[in-house]
Order: C-alpha cells, then structure tokens, then sequence
C-alpha cells in the first residue's frame, strides 16, 4: 500500500471541517483523544485502533513499520486533515518515515512530550518509562539528548505496567510495589522529571505521585500532544471553527468484548458505535 | 487460505519421517514442545510462532479462528505429519472448525490436560487458571462438565501471569502476590485440581507449589499433551522409529530480540537458528 495513492482522497474539499486522525496499537491512544476533545470540542475525530495485532510495543521495528503503514492508509482512506501517532511505539520506529510522504500533516507522540520536558529549562535528571519497543528504540534519549546535551537521561522498560491498566488493577497494592521495583533504578539517579513515554500511563498518574517523591514532574503523552496538535493546526490553518460538539468514530481492527469497559476508561465517557476494521494488506 | 489446497502437498511420501507441526501465538507453545522433545526425541518439529500478532489471548472469537486458519495453512505446506495446536486459546476458540478438514491428524491442549486431569477419578473441585480468551470461551469447562457432571468448575482469567513470565519476574515477590490474589477465590471453593490451561504457566509450577496449600495437583498442558501425542501417533501409525535427535526449526511471523530469552528459558536449550514467516493472507 503506497501512501501516495492517498493524496486525492485524502484532501477534501472543506479540509477544515474534516476529521482528525489518530490510531494506536489499542486503546491506550484515547487517552490522547480525551485531552484533544478537552482542549479542542469542535473537532471531529476518527480513531483507528490496532486491537488484532496488539501490543506494538513488543515487536521489531520492521514489523512496527508495516503495522504503521496500513494504520495510516487507512486514516487517509478516511479523509482526515491530519494525523496524530498516538503510540509511542509507533512514533518511534516509524514516523520518520512519513514526515515526506504524507500528504497530509502527521505528527507524533514524541516531540510534544520532550518539548514539555525541557520547556521551563528546569529538568536536568530525566527519566523515561516505556515499552520495551519505545525504551530500545532509544527516540526519546536522542530526541531530548539533540536539544540539550547536558541533560543526564535514564529510560526503563516497563512492560508490566499496560497490562495492569487493562486489568484495573492500578489502585491494587501490588501495583504500587511493582512501580516501586521500576522506578527504583530512576529514583537512585535523583530524576527530577518522569515521562510516562506509553499512552496507557495517564491512568497511572495518581498512583505515581503518591509513589514517586514530591518534586518529580510528570510529562503525559496525552495532554502535552492535545496542545502539540493545536498549534499544529494553527500553524496550517487547519483549525475547525464552528461551534458544536464534534464526533467520534472508533474502528478497530478486532472487536473484543474488553473494549468498551476499557475505552469508557480511557476516554473517560462511552466510546458510542464502534466499527470493525480491515486494515492488513499483507 | 483453504486448508484442503494443502491436501497434496501436507502429505509425503515417507510420511512417518515427517516433522510434528506446532504452533502457537508466541513462545509459549514451546512448553509443549520441550515435553515433545523429552519424551519423543527421535522427532522432528516444527515449530511456528505468529509473534507478529500475539497474544491471542486478549482477542475475539472470530480473529483467532482467521489467525489459526492461517498458521495451519503454513505448518501444511511444510508437509507435517500432524498438527499440534499449542495453544489454549486457539484450541478453545478454532480447534473444533479443523477436525474435519485438516487433511493430516491435528490435536489441541485442552483434551489432553482435560483427560489428565480426570485420569485417576479423584478430581472433585478443579480450578482453571487462563487467559481472558480461554475463560471466556468456556471450552474447558465445557469438556470438564461433558465427561463428568458431579464436578465443581471454577475458571479464573489470569490476564498478568503472561507478562510476569515473560518479564522473568517468575521468583519475584509481587509474583507470588498477584497469584494469592488471583487463587484466592478458588482456595475460597477448596480446589483440589488446578489447571494450568495456557502454555505459558508450567514455569510458574515451582512457585504455584510454594503458593497453594499442599495437596492440590497442578495439571499443565505441556506434559498432558505429550503424552496425549504420543498416543495419537502410536495409533495412527505415525511414530518415527529411527534412532537419533530430531530437528527443531523454528519460524516467527516477527523476529524481535527478546525471543531468544525467551526460548532458551521455556526450551531449556538453544532455540538455534530462527527464520522469519509470513502467514497472514487477508
């Protein structure tokens, strides 16, 4: 699937009242939705959910790049304005591979949440959770290292923590000490800031300010990528200005009966009507 | 994919010399070759990982039965011998749609841990532990009640357990934790069988011994379905009779470093060389 085949259908007439475009290997993705209703209401939004082949944390990035091409083939499909990696993996194995050839403005998770980071020039001791995919691919240290070089920069693999999330474990004590264990490498550098580099991990924000000391910050993928896109579509004149509350429409590529307990979770109001997806021309 | 274009090629002429096909969403079917290995060595197998997409697990009925419809498709044109469904949860959701078409002899986890558990008629109360999927499907509590009515069941989804082991957290504290926790409501019913019904659990037996009270047998579907093969192949004529070790040849729809770990702790040997396939048709 050649994503050039899109350009055509990809831009519409009236772009600005086309939807946003967001996809991500699951749900953890509508945590970045919710903040970008938040912040923009007016804005349609369509979101792709990978859920047959999730998680993309776990897998190489040949495979990651693959997955990356049909989610956004069908995003352009869909005729979507422009388009957020909400996926941590995804932006960072793949994304540089579409800033060209995208027809249409594409954004990831990464750059707004290091923005965030080094914004008020404070942070000198940061650390970073993840995926292992997110943590290997090394796209934070060299996203924040090529802005300051002076920064002192750990990343940790957290693998356990999605699935605690999905199984809304996260006020559970165990769920304490597991972070404990994680962050307990980070905690002995003196990190003065954490990014929870996952789009399942605002859910855990809670549980980390009473586990971490008074003093760390914490950088969400989801609120600082909210802001990220507004300026973006300022920028471009991209902007919906209507008023009235926008639309959501969710695909994914497996309907299983976890979602939607999941994604009320997550977007934090009922998912409505979701749609099956075929995505894969493999 | 239909399974009956395989027909012509699934079987070859010096048949009984053919390779054991398994396969599984991940690593964790390769318990189940272990004990294949140990108690048939003279076989050869192989072995197909669809990592690409794992875990099937968390996913739907009709996803896994399009995934296992594939991963068939590729173990027959290799040209094995018989099929080995190293899966629960494929087993529980596609297994019965194969019965009929598959051209060579295919077997899943379930009947063999289900006969096991049965074997000496002393199970009263028997617990299973699983994925989401296997739960759900009800498959072993299904095959349970048909054999013997007088049963009590109780299935627990065990959604943590795969990345635990999978994280080598398996001697950790939180890991014995989240197992109270999760066994709780079956001590609560005075088991006496526990179920290990995903391929992953027999690593955890070492710390499932330390967790239960003593007394309650632990059934794993790597050694049931050993046993179970062997008697299959015996009956069907299909037993190798040559002296010397089989081959191991393993594939995996995604090649991400971690797998080797991962195999050499569940082969207990070198995974040796790993090819990569490709399985998906849609």
């Amino acid at each position: 699937m050649v994503i050039d085949d899109f350009y055509s259908i990809g831009r519409i007439s009236g772009v600005k009242e086309a939807a946003l475009g967001f996809f991500d290997s699951g749900v953890g993705g509508l945590t970045v939705v919710r903040a970008v209703m938040d912040l923009l209401p007016g804005e349609d939004v369509i979101y792709l959910g990978d859920t047959a082949r999730l998680p993309y944390g776990s897998k190489s990035p040949e495979t990651i790049r693959q997955f990356t091409e049909e989610d956004v083939g069908f995003l352009l499909g869909k005729g979507v304005k422009a388009i957020v990696v909400a996926c941590n993996t995804a932006t960072a194995h793949a994304l540089p591979g579409f800033w060209e050839s995208c027809p249409v403005p594409i954004m990831g998770v990464i750059e707004p949440g290091v923005e965030a980071a080094l914004a008020d020039g404070e942070a000198e001791r940061i650390g970073i959770i993840a995926t292992r995919g997110t943590i290997g691919s090394h796209a934070y240290q060299h996203a924040l290292a090529t802005r300051n070089t002076g920064l002192m920069i750990h990343g940790v693999a957290t693998p356990l923590l999605v699935p605690l999330i999905e199984e809304n474990w996260i006020d559970e004590e165990v769920t304490k000490e597991i972070l404990r264990k994680y962050l307990e490498p980070l905690m002995a550098k003196g990190i003065d800031t954490l990014m929870l580099a996952c789009t399942h991990y605002p859910l855990l924000v809670p549980v980390l300010r009473e586990v971490l000391p008074e003093g760390v910050r914490l950088i969400d993928s989801a609120t600082t990528c909210a802001e990220h896109l507004q300026r973006m579509l300022e920028a471009k004149n991209l902007l919906r200005k209507g008023a009235g509350e926008g639309n959501l429409e969710i695909y994914l590529t497996d309907l299983s009966e976890q979602f939607e307990d999941l994604a009320r979770r997550f977007l934090k109001r009922s998912p409505g009507r979701v749609r099956r997806a075929v995505v894969s021309k493999i």
